[in-house]
């Protein structure tokens, strides 16, 4: 990125301007400019929006004064180094993440600063680019171009033949206040001061005044005079707002969900992270970015579920990863059955060397043989009998697990433990957390313990499973979650998988929730999947990875596993979550050639790592979505699993600069196919036994 | 107004809690509840949103917590008395008027508190009335409702036939807490908590499970503890509303526009103050409740202007009453042609026991002959010959009129002076300003010297005369305007009104602008008026008086006038700004009895009195507009001055009870004639030589 023009130099700063200020009423009474409505902003600023780096920030704002004078502006941003350690025992202020952040260190950096742009309505914008990882903040300062306004004055009376000699002189007492604000320049540099004092002198005579207002309208004095305003009583916006930078991953990458106990032949002996070592190749090349492991830690024993949920295990039975903790250890530890620390370390390692991204997951919450539950039963609740209470959704048990309590009076002590689990598997090179169920835990922990995470880790990625209400979601999102589990497998219809995406890449959620479309998951196997066939797999799988810079499928998924524990249900027969299931990856076949080519696509196509340039356009099959990224790669994709459809799609030529009666290729990525197409409507035939979709670029 | 229901009495205050909580730090990490987007809410709290007494403030809020608790809350709200006076040099803070709002009193009043209800998706709402002139503040505070959600719980497993001993124990211990949180009660009244004992000791033991179940779901404890609720770890909205409540004038009213000097029958002779007395029952008559003056100070003479805006005057031409200021004084003179100041007070009085408020025009510029000038000409622009600049819009000069110079380094005095103008007319009866021109003036100042007036005159009305930018109208209204002038003037179309009603009442606009239409002005003559004739005028009227529940017209409307002074001009020939103008008003004849029994209509029908229960309704000639309010009165308006329209409008009978085949009546208020209607669509033929709109109601 290079570097903004017009960084103010030999300035008095804006910050000092904004200290004396402080100090002098009269020049805030004397603020005529008003600044209103900066856009991007979240409730207020209270939450920062989200940004990757490669990307920019267009701010716009509302910037007005009375009268009819001309106004100048900027948009003023910085990268801000992370504040002072916010101790759980400390974070009592209203919102915790924030104040430690505007705490902040004692010297913020300078602004940068980019001139705004009128664009119409009293609206203006101006666009700042984000380079590095960590918090940026923006806002915006105005003022009353007194130059300009000077100048368009002179020029309307100069042009209706009007003397303008005393307009002339009111112009060279504004260049030499001008030349009176900067410092002297070093001998060796053109000295911009003494030149402004020299263009004044010219303004006052003896010139004619054609030559004199000539002078006043010089670009280069416009030049010399705009990097100088008056900005005496400039207006800042009353807020600073925020930028998180996450890594590029959090806004592009495609997931794999794997039981590493499943990597074995035998559904009695737990496959081992080394064994899991065998099908870290076959994931790779696949084209996955990262791969999510369930829970690795020691699996209880009290109350252990058995196969397909049941109340009696088998003594064979591994139980659920989810019911963390037994005499092994808790959520630092790793299951004796998956192998050990070092055994670990070596699986991330060789993942990433693969290209791979191991995600763990946390669940926070205790199987009754935690040690957790020994060594801190105040972190639990109790019964008035003194038992811990597992649990419940009634009249629904879980007695095999306990919910921690955020509401303890040992609060600190907790969130200090829960903080510190994510620290530990991070310093086992972990960057990437898919956190289960946040929102049944306090959401106050979960925006001080994220913000506490990433000012040492700003390259930690967080990703919430909130199946839940739209604005608990949303404010998960805004407190702090990089990614959000969304509604995907739910939307399965191209009516409403268009309202959904409108909704996701065009409304405020955009800035600050980035969805990540999992397919599948442990716990969702739609119906869709269940009866729609492999063509339901294959269109659902080219959906989520197109419409979606983020998205997923749980492993199975490419074997077209489609069977429910029981009708009506979501849950998968002999469900991985309570049993070992090896599975004959040979029979995977085309669809793995498939999700390779899809993942290569996407790799190839910079526009499907974006969310925000999608675009939805006219077809004459409502079974169809039809769709662009960046009006480069266009998508059609046949929603029917059952039958062949076809009909016309819109291809937006004005925009491609296409004439109508021209004609064009389209490229169907996904096998090179090439077809010719004439003008914006173009037939396209989709028939689910042959393909469910095509991934097209326009080849000129 | 009924006191609101369940205002807690003896409890602890929640102003002692939020105190408390600020030196206790485990209370904040411990609030799980979330309460934000508390609406209506204008720019994150910055400004006020206004009512008037007997309207009331419909507030929501998203309220939502981890997990599955359920959830209560209130909306609070009081009665601000006024904060300390902020002179000029004090108002140095980023919003004056906010500013010395929240230093506000010592002792705030109490809260009072009306329980929010649930309305789905985590929204929840709750509504205060307001009674009294002056400020309101509101917030939401919400809490995890522990005795619903255990209630919620035991009744699950009871139901489940699970053992609910524990369950029943733990309810006892709520019950206790809930008991401590009382104070005793005087021993006359029953006591609480004592009560609540006895039900905990019930819920122990030994009755049978059903009977202690039973005693855990008695309404009576219910509405014990929902009196009593754990507001220990409540959250607060984390900012505190406000209301302006403004007199109801503000609201509703029918203003007329009138130069008293024109109260003559000869144009040599101005008419006095004494004359137009003459003229007040003929205003009163036709129903009007406000009658705002034009500039009434001596007006200036150098570079007076004369008829139709010539530069050189006649000896007789009385000038424009906005060139302000003469050697008889400035801005609390009175011009001598019209009178003395006890004329003034005489008039204000009698016009007063006619219902008719007085208003005055407050133009903030001056005469080059104002005293001001003299006295004080710091508070003007001067060019680099010491001469005082004269207004500008290059090429063109107004060389009558100095404009203020808001950014003067003697602001102080300026600002106190320009207050003072606003006090001093104040004193002498005057409570309705229309402000001239408010947005070539600081909005600083404006935002400071309304909060200072209304807070000793919360009666005071500011009428905003901007016609410009919408983000600059709105924004003056947002700083404190009562009331705005508005473009209605340049929308004349069926279809352009729509849509221009649909931002003023369905956007946030409707809480803080309060349009006032006026239908003419001595600077506006709209073509539509220009060349519709009679029909242009009536429908006009018709639909300002119907649309807005303030609106007005300039004198002259009543009798059709509607020469231009050039085509293409909106001014009018011969304007009254620059000239005497009497007029025969016999000749008002038919327009003057519909002026009348219009605004008697408005009167008599609450709905016209308000503009937020305005509804369009489908109408099958798109020169028709075709509205209710309120959904009782009725108004279809030919908007088409030149031909007859006839076509079909639907009445949303679904709304009213009226079955499709029931034949119902629907009587014009105008004129008294019924119309028998049967279902939704009916005929509605409006020929302008005989009628240009219908104002029905339907009569069961």
């Amino acid at each position: 990125m290079t570097r903004p023009a017009n960084t103010v130099s030999g300035m008095e700063s804006t910050d000092s301007v904004a200290a004396r200020e402080k100090t002098d009423p009269r020049l805030h009474a004397r603020r005529r400019v008003v600044v209103e409505h900066v856009q991007p902003e979240i409730d207020g600023g209270r939450f920062p929006i989200k940004r990757s780096p490669g990307e920019s920030v267009r701010v716009t704002a509302d910037v007005f004064a009375d009268g009819h004078d001309l106004l100048a502006g900027v948009l003023k941003f910085r990268h801000v180094p992370p504040g002072p350690q916010d101790p759980a025992y400390e974070s009592h202020g209203a919102d915790p993440a924030y104040e430690s952040r505007r705490a902040g260190p004692v010297d913020p950096p300078q602004w940068t600063e980019i001139p705004l742009v009128d664009i119409g309505d009293d609206s203006w914008t101006a666009t700042f680019p984000v380079t590095e990882l960590g918090e940026y903040e923006y806002t915006i300062e105005a003022w009353v171009d007194r130059f300009g306004s000077w100048l368009k004055e002179l020029i309307a009376k100069f042009t209706a033949q009007q003397d303008v000699t005393s307009e002339l002189l009111e112009g060279a007492e504004i260049l030499q206040q001008a030349a009176g604000r900067l410092k002297p320049a070093p001998t060796s540099l053109p000295d911009d001061g003494l030149r402004l004092l020299e263009i004044a002198d010219k303004l006052r005579g003896p010139l004619p005044q054609a030559a004199r207002v000539a002078a006043a309208r010089d670009p280069e004095l416009r030049a010399l005079i705009s990097a100088r305003p008056d900005r005496s009583t400039a207006t800042t916006y009353e807020r600073t707002l925020r930028v998180v930078v996450d890594p590029v991953r959090a806004r592009f990458g495609a997931w794999y969900e794997m039981f590493p106990r499943s990597c074995t032949n035998d559904p009695r002996r737990p496959g081992t992270l080394r064994d899991a070592e065998a099908c870290l190749p076959r994931i790779a090349d696949m084209g996955f970015n990262v791969l999510y492991l369930p829970p690795i830690h020691p699996i209880g024993h009290t109350h252990r579920k058995g196969r397909n949920n049941a109340l009696k295990p088998s003594d064979t039975d591994p139980g659920s990863p989810w019911a963390i903790g037994a005499g092994e250890g808790g959520h630092r530890a790793i299951d004796p059955g998956l192998g050990t620390l070092e055994d670990f370390d070596r699986f991330v390692a060789l993942a990433g060397r693969l290209g791979l991204d191991v995600a763990l997951d946390i669940a926070f919450q205790a199987s009754p043989d935690h040690p957790w539950v020994r060594e801190h039963p105040d972190w639990f609740r109790h019964r008035p009998d003194g038992s811990i209470k597992y649990a419940e959704n009634p009249p629904k048990k879980y007695q095999d697990i306990y919910p921690v309590d955020f509401e303890t009076s040992e609060w600190q002590s907790l969130w200090a433990a829960l903080l510190d689990v994510f620290l530990f598997w991070i310093s086992h090179g972990v960057t990437i957390f898919r956190v289960d169920n946040p929102h049944t835990k306090s959401f106050r922990f979960w925006e001080w313990a994220i913000a506490e995470i990433k000012r040492d880790h700003p390259e930690a990625i967080f990703l919430s499973e909130a199946f839940t209400r739209p604005k608990v979601m949303r404010y998960l999102a805004k407190a702090g979650f990089t990614q959000s589990y969304t509604y995907f497998t739910w939307r399965n219809s191209a009516h409403d998988l268009r309202e959904y995406m409108t909704e996701l890449t065009t409304t405020e959620l955009r800035e600050y929730m980035r969805p990540n479309f999992f397919a599948n998951t442990p716990d969702i196997l739609h119906e869709y999947l269940q009866t729609g066939g492999r063509p339901a797999f294959e269109v659902r799988f080219i959906l989520a990875a197109t419409l979606s810079a983020s998205y997923g499928i749980y492993s199975g998924f490419e074997l077209y596993e489609n069977v429910p524990v029981r009708p009506g249900s979501e849950e998968y027969l002999n469900s991985e979550k309570f049993e070992i299931r090896p599975r004959d990856w040979n029979q995977a076949g085309r669809f793995n050639e498939l999700i390779a080519r899809v993942n290569e696509i996407r790799r190839q196509q910079p526009a499907l790592q974006f969310n925000d340039a999608l675009r939805f356009h006219d077809s004459g099959n409502a079974a169809f979505l039809w769709f662009s990224k960046g009006l480069t790669v266009f998508v059609v994709a046949n929603t029917d699993p059952y039958w062949m459809q076809h009909g016309w799609v819109r291809m937006p030529i004005e925009e491609l600069g296409i004439s109508s009666r021209q004609s064009y290729v389209v490229e169907d990525l996904l096998d090179g196919a090439c077809y010719t197409w004439r003008g914006a409507w173009n037939y396209v035939r989709l028939d689910p036994s042959d393909r469910v979709a095509h991934i097209l670029v326009v080849r000129p």
